[in-house]
């Protein structure tokens, strides 16, 4: 596609349309504050997917002297871009949903920063005080709707998978249209676009002209993971543990598709939400789906929680192959005891208060060789707790599989060395072994060199 | 009517719909701190005026042991009411628009103090800061509508009028209406509420399903006059300054019906606005009205501005008598200039940011003896500052006249005493004794005793 | 009020908004056709009702010039006002909801005649094509909507009643509206005018913005009784026996306040139709309603039907004295069993197509001296058919007291002779004695002279 | 896809919901009349169009005890469904796109041949009764919305195009869609659907919810050409020639893809109508568009313009290749200059009453080899006479190529005969040539044989 740049102001949509002298200083002033290059960033590859078949692969070096600043006007500011992406406009004319996109980066990124995570409001070191954050930041996002029957789906999976699992994921998004239910996935391409692209033609059908597709990203794979055209509500949470409570407590139920160690990550942690004794009557719907060519995947997947967390965990989802129907009838049977639920205790349909988020799950893991070294991975614990250890072992491995930092500390320190029970460090050898072998690990064609190692009591 | 009192619980409306854990528990909390004897009496009034004929007059004496509560629920909020009046409700269900008042009044007081007035966000001290204020409120409550064209028309004028004076107050809103205008009042009787009685059949008649009939309220006077069952934005503002910036910013015109003391005062406010040489291009329709008999109210008053602030100060109204078409008309045609003014300038047609209010009229003035005393009532100033000082006075002797606190020193200290320049201390007088004549002074019945008398230099 | 002329052209609204070339010069061609007269005198009357305080009594004659035609435009047709009176317009522009009335004349008298009672689609002699008829052209009005749920209270009662009497009608109506409930009446001042006044009150203070002021009128009436500006769906029947059967099909209750002569044939239209046994278990709630001073109306209304239809017919009706509120309450809950029967039955809401309407109350009764001798009043018969001959009776009373033709007659013949069963004579007799006591004939300051004898057989 | 049959009833939507007594009876009775198999094989073919990936190539034969009828309901009807096709279902429920496809066949097929073509309000012989006649179908069908400006596209072009061909339709479609320009094609598949599927994600893009595609059918092409599940708005016109004049008078513009002598057909059908004198001022953009690969088609189609109808027509039209952009670009031009002109000459948005639509293009042509072979074929008549002849030669033999008639026709008596001025009857002859080495006569992989052939003078 053409790299063509253009410049242009951009006039405010939503929220940002009635401002006071006040706040129309306050975002003209913080925008070009600490959060700049994050704003920028973001925006950037929000522009970057205006193009008709997006890819989210074309790299920010391409447009190293964009810029984008906060204008202020006589009542509310624009948005003044430089060497910007042409593919995000038509005939000049910036295109309606990106620009809704860009207006949702400027808030979450400096608005929220500013009035949320930012003010004293939200002691973010208690678990309520992340909690009532998570909220404020979807509920300032638009994302909840008092009268809405629950009907969102959250779907995970790999972004670099192969067309006939991208294909599936696109026919289990239009069966679940079909059945009135919405799309939540965390932007980008692959298992993240196909539900959304399946579901459009599936609620176009259905003539539910109010399909939700609601994309949570986070600033530190929005650019590689842009939010595809069919997003219509964009969310960019502060960070990853924040991203994730907003999955679990705005979606009704959860589909994982086939993806590397990110997804067992997501898998993992959502066990470790379940299993809590506290969550042990909440109806959570999960299935676990993929082409017949995928079943091996959910074998593994499956073998690694029943020999680690046990049959407990085995017990809060199903694993439906190659059958988008069913799956789809289902998570619509699940989320209507979701709904149930729901009623009889007076919760909100937009939020689940009620589910119990340890703390082990909202706070960041670092991952040093010291932190991995020290994980306590044995049965001796709660099985919640053991899965909070173990999502923290697979968040170190996709550190240093693929991201900068983890990389750079394998590539000094040797591969990260991995303790506990035995028959736990097994499990995750064998499972993430055959992810390497399905060439789940990285992308296909590089071998594959594990960044961990075990080490005996 | 009845004093039936009835225990009841108010489910929330409007913005109180979605709220997080920390905002239950902190509206809770705050609603018994230091706002409550304000929220509980402003929330007694708005529960008062729900017979069919309410004339704000029964007193708060009567519920004595009323209560108000903020409960908190699953997700929200619920108002406990504890020996409320009866007539607020139909079947035992409370009346929409009364709970809508009500909540109105939850977020005016203590929502506001706690995010706006109460917050460090506005520098209440600097003249930006308070109008800053001003427009977060009024934003809070809802009142401003991005594309709605310019429409609202304030009235003023005195609450205990005659009935041919009311009567004449209908037929101008409802001519009002006709022409497609809103309504903007104080609440209460009287004057305030004429013109939304005769405006809602005009928008019936017009098919204008959308009017607006905005209330601007405070805490010391929501009591004596309650919000009429017309109002449907209910806006409490914290002080009578704000108050009266409110009027002046939201309002397109401004139509001044016939009163006394506050009226007075409340002309002298706009006026003096007016005057400051940044509002000298301002279009701002005003116009005083009555029915024949008024006639000598408005000579009175036009030739006192005539003997104080002069020509510049006359030119900035005209006074119709007795033909409620030509006040709608010319109000109209004064509306359409505020408009091209807008457009051309770019400014928000829902607040006039561009009209200049001086901080002589932004903060508060304490009528002691010694205060009004000092007032400068000389020509040696600006005109509208001296139209500040005048403001001044008759805000004082109103405190004088019919204020608990003002009352109290008048008949500690003697009358307050004024100082200045002959000629206007005499209009003054001459002034207030054709108020006391045409019965204008406090209600009809009572010999008028003034509260002031003029001090030779 | 002013009786200047106006000559303007005035837009389609609603569904003349899209014409075929053909339907344009069809409207235009047949509005000068038979119709003309009729088409005209009513527009004069929509446009007569501009005034703020209409009293439908200012003469035709006045407007003598006055003319109306149909010309066609480009995509449709307006509407050419020659001569017409000032009082419908605001600045030169006709007001909103009287060019909706104009268009509602134009749909029922030209588009209803040529479409629907003038075509061979309906039977106009089959008791089904009748009540066909009468759904065809309530439905072409726009007054069916299939989600409302039933609410809609038909009120009857006398146009020239005391101030009282008026009075109570409007507090009735804005007891109904805080009941959520709506108001059809037969357009007119009085008892037609009161309910949907208090109404508009009520609906406002629920905030309930949609409620319903359906006027259901008749060409020969609707000049002496022109449509209050509230009436915000007119639609005007092509005679009175249809006018009577869209009460009660699309009624789901009837409130009687006190009147004259019309009023008693409308209570005994009513009763007819509920004493057939095909509508024994129909629940439809019926309330005779007045102030204490109206209570011996009802007493002799009651003591009329006791001796005449007797108690199964008193069963089908309550009175209520000097109460709005009980009769509100009442009406509600009356309300709510038409809604559950509708339901078991799968009945429509806004049509009551199961309701027997027996063919003696759909055909016109022409009161000729003969067919008035000719009436058989005696209790040989079932009680619906004695209530269908005494409703002829009273309209035959009816027009010899006021309408121009059987006035005529009267002069010409002498006073219609009514034979029959001496109890029931005699009952009419005390009944209608009782009226002309109450000043109920006729308008009050002439002295009553009966147009009526009884004849012993 | 799965064959399974299922029994089900369908509620009515739309117009169907509120019906009289007389119309429940008459829908039943005419369901079953004279139309019923046309009633039927239309349902089916709506029917059909369910499954994921609907190609219309199933045979009606599969569904042989499909049966449809319409049951009275107490307050309208349903449709009671015998042995349909279980992907028109999910979960037991039809899908809502399909449902509203169904009762458009009943509307367009039973009610329309009832009120519209079979009654006698319009004279289908004279040239203004058939327009009437075509605009009081689209207008009962709901396609007609008098405040939306133009934007309504028509896009033409072959059924069974290549895959290359179909995306660029798509690319076309989603370039007008990023435009806010709407799709009205004739239904079914190849360039009748991708323009469609390509404006969802554009108007998706653009958050414009209000995307009209628009379906124009006919009863004999509907079964072949199930209307795709995008079709928002289903018309089923009654003849070939009522849906060339519906497409004309409501679309703003046209755009051809390549097709076979159908494609000619329409687009000498469309020429003809612009080359009336009547028409010359009318602006209506034209253009003819394929990716390169079709460059060749849009070549020998303009040859043949040129040698036949002359300069004049060539300059009504474009010709695009390879650049979907600037196609919707100039269309976009061309449409501004469409509004333009209506607003200028007063005429409707939704339908161009002032199109001369001569009586030689409404009339139906029927294929005998006599009528063939006298048809005018030379240059000594008016441009547009020559079109009409031309668009007959065609139509003859499209039937000769496909039609089952024109078939048998031609196995009869061998080849149709044209005769005429030469240089024409060649013209024809070598872009029929083209069409067949282009393998757009017929489905590839069988040789053409051509059912005409011309004879000398």
């Amino acid at each position: 596609m053409s790299t063509d740049l253009i410049d242009a102001q951009i006039a405010p949509t939503g929220q940002f349309d009635i401002l006071s002298k006040y706040e129309i200083n306050k975002l003209s002033h913080e925008s070009r504050g600490s959060q700049y290059q994050t704003f920028r960033n973001c925006s950037l590859a929000v522009l970057n997917s205006g193009g008709y078949m997006d890819d989210g692969k074309e790299l920010l070096e391409t447009y190293s002297n964009f810029d984008i600043s906060v204008v202020p006007t006589e009542r509310s500011v624009k948005l003044q871009l430089k060497s910007a992406p042409v593919s995000a406009f038509v005939d000049g004319k910036i295109i309606g949903g990106i620009a809704e996109h860009l207006f949702a980066v400027l808030r979450d990124i400096i608005y929220v920063n500013s009035e949320i995570t930012g003010s004293q409001l939200h002691d973010l070191t208690s678990s309520q005080g992340i909690t009532d954050a998570v909220f404020h930041i979807l509920r300032n996002a638009g994302t909840f709707d008092r009268v809405r029957a629950p009907r969102l789906v959250v779907c995970w999976g790999g972004h670099s998978i192969s067309s006939e699992e991208y294909d599936y994921t696109k026919q289990v998004g239009y069966e679940l249209a079909l059945r009135y239910l919405d799309i939540c996935t965390g932007c980008g391409p692959g298992a993240m676009k196909g539900p959304m692209k399946g579901a459009t033609i599936g609620h176009a059908k259905q003539r539910d002209r109010h399909g939700q597709y609601l994309g949570v990203s986070e600033p530190g794979i929005i650019a590689a993971e842009a939010p595809n055209a069919i997003v219509n509500q964009l969310v960019i949470m502060p960070d990853i543990e924040k991203r994730l409570e907003a999955f679990v407590r705005t979606g009704h139920g959860i589909i994982v598709f086939p993806g590397g160690a990110g997804t067992a990550e997501e898998i993992i942690y959502l066990l470790g939400i379940l299993l809590h004794e506290d969550n042990k009557d909440q109806p959570f719907p999960v299935i676990f789906t993929g082409p017949a060519s995928a079943a091996d995947y959910f074998v593994r997947i499956d073998e690694f929680i029943a020999s680690t967390l046990g049959e407990e965990a085995r017990s809060r989802y199903q694993i439906i192959i190659d059958n988008p129907e069913e799956v789809a009838r289902q998570m619509a049977v699940g989320i209507r005891e979701v709904k149930s639920h729901r009623k009889e205790t007076g919760d909100a349909y937009y939020f689940n208060w009620k589910l119990k988020v340890a703390q082990e799950f909202q706070q960041p893991f670092m991952p040093s060789h010291e932190n991995m070294l020290n994980l306590e991975l044995h049965k001796n614990q709660k099985p919640y707790q053991l899965a909070a250890n173990l999502r923290r072992a697979f968040s170190g491995i996709v550190s240093g599989n693929v991201k900068d930092e983890g990389i750079r500390l394998v590539e000094k320190n040797g591969p990260y060395e991995l303790r506990g029970d035995p028959g736990i460090i097994n499990s995750i050898d064998i499972m993430l072994e055959s992810f390497v072998k399905q060439q789940r690990m990285k992308l296909p064609g590089k071998e594959y060199i594990p960044c961990y190692r075990v080490v005996s009591e």
